[in-house]
């Protein structure tokens, strides 16, 4: 299985985000994930990882605005030139906004601190030196993968740090800077129809928004209730799509403690809509933080059960691109995704 | 002089706000500020200091929505009952928001933590036990400042804490809650046309979004410029008002180290247009922040020219409502605040 990897992901290690109440807290998404993952690829047998390739910005233009773009690229050196309002008497090593547009404001960023408070939509996108190449590389991983999977390949996995599906048309949020699943999937979608599968713990809120109007690209979420767990502001089950994308969106949010049998019930109503739907390609967000240990969740699904979605995923029948999104028990994530891409080696 | 003043404000004592870059800070907006002002005032012979009448919550609804008002009421307790996301492992003392409403979405909060993320525009107005009370009790103090300047009083001055110039109808945001300068003048409005002037370092955009479509209010700031300084979305020149308001907003952004003589000129165009407006009434916003020892601010206005804009509004020749708002020197504020209502003493 070709298996697209960066290790430019290692430069983008912000040294906290923040939670609700102020915290600072260590970044859960860290680049042991990685070497975790990489690990377990080795030991399989059957990953051929390679490097991904340049192919530029245009397929990133193409499912980002170009000023959201020219803000990541540019936003670190803005910080460590300009700082904070208060300049050095608070310096921060990483970028993390405190100021976001209010309602009926008509958004006029000019600093770097409200530029990123226009950008981004919490306190867990932090950005440092690396950041943007970082999200870059991890988008051409997607890219390549998709290149190989319209030239033949049955799959192809995009090991994606950052990872990308919280990221809409032109904000980062929740450890997202682009949203590498909707990238491939927009630059499959010039084959034919695509359907996106997003089983990340948390809701796709940024490939929501990025194909909420789109006819050609279905997007599916299975997640979390947003009622009480991030993303919170979307992910619900009467999002379903405006214009001549409606019906093309669908959101399963699901209780606290999931567990296989459960989780399978619904993923099946989902592998039924994209059926249905008649795709060209698929692409998968593959967020391993549905496993019963994941810090960040409160699902209960095994490893085993995260096999079985893999396998049912494969009966399809579809070309596949495998972006991987999130999964925080470092300890796990290794099993986790060789369990779930087993079933396509 | 009647000064209207509850200690409620004491309880409001948040342990910290968050700054751009992630940074918790001690909160400049603090009770001593109001223990340095009372200590000046009780000095200078004229303030006749006093609880505010309790006129109920009628005069706040009239400027804020009511779904914002009870979030406000019962955020604390929601916050400590159900906590974060993740719950006790990342407790905090106060509710401060990490995540915003991202653009498009449909903005359906439901924990505390996104309905605190819906109703907050930044991470400087923290949610303590004592927030709501001392909120009410501060705009209790600019109504009741309002009713004894419709009762015959040539001037009164609300010495309101938590300030309220940040908040808008439906947000708070920079260490403000409730609007009290807009709940005086929406008020005042009972008896003719009103004029509210915004001195305060900080553009007034709470002022501004609450009477933006309004024609019997106009609003003026003077202000540091957004596209440098807090609060960044808002306050910029070409914002003028919208349908039935245009024209009736009117904003004065000013350079870094703007002194008395550049300060004094733009507040006599302000002053120009209050003239014309014909109000019944004026609201003045008065943040200490312009003096040139701010910590918060960088204007070079000194306490000279404070008094000096206090007796040039005093030549209006208005009935007069003084609503306290920003000032972060501690050491200079009692004094910033007696050269400004001097004039009118």
């Amino acid at each position: 299985m070709k298996v697209y990897y960066s290790e430019a992901h290692r430069e983008h290690n912000p040294p906290f985000e923040v939670f609700e109440g102020g915290i600072q807290v260590p970044v859960f998404e860290c680049p042991e994930r990685m070497d975790r993952i990489l690990g377990a690829l080795r030991h399989s047998g059957w990953a051929d990882i390679m490097p991904p390739e340049d192919v530029g910005l245009d397929p990133i233009l193409a499912v980002h605005n170009a000023d959201y773009i020219e803000y990541l690229r540019t936003a670190f050196d803005d910080w460590q030139r300009d700082g904070g309002e208060l300049g050095a008497r608070y310096a921060s090593p990483v970028l993390i906004p405190a100021a976001f547009p209010p309602r009926r404001s008509a958004g006029k960023p000019r600093s770097i601190g409200a530029r990123a408070g226009y950008y981004t939509m919490d306190l867990s996108a932090p950005i440092v030196a690396g950041t943007y190449r970082a999200a870059v590389e991890s988008a051409q991983c997607a890219v390549s993968a998709a290149k190989a999977v319209a030239a033949g390949e049955r799959v192809a996995y995009a090991l994606c740090r950052p990872p990308g599906h919280h990221a809409g048309r032109d904000y980062c949020g929740g450890y997202c800077y682009l949203n590498n699943a909707s990238i491939a999937a927009r630059w499959l979608s010039l084959i034919g129809k695509v359907a996106v599968l997003d089983i990340d713990y948390h809701a796709g809120n940024g490939t929501q928004d990025i194909f909420y109007e789109s006819a050609d690209v279905l997007t599916i979420s299975i997640h979390a209730n947003p009622a009480t767990h991030y993303p919170s502001f979307m992910g619900y089950a009467d999002e379903i799509g405006e214009g001549i994308g409606r019906g093309r969106h669908r959101n399963f949010p699901l209780p606290s403690h999931t567990g296989d049998a459960d989780y399978l019930r619904a993923f099946g109503e989902a592998l039924e809509l994209i059926r249905n739907f008649s795709p060209r390609a698929l692409v998968v967000s593959a967020g391993m933080d549905i496993h019963v240990g994941d810090p960040l969740g409160d699902f209960d699904v095994t490893t085993e059960g995260i096999g079985e979605i893999g396998r049912r995923i494969v009966a399809l029948g579809l070309p596949t691109v495998v972006a991987q999104e999130g999964g925080y028990n470092t300890d796990a994530l290794g099993a986790n995704v060789v369990s779930f891409l087993s079933a396509f080696a």
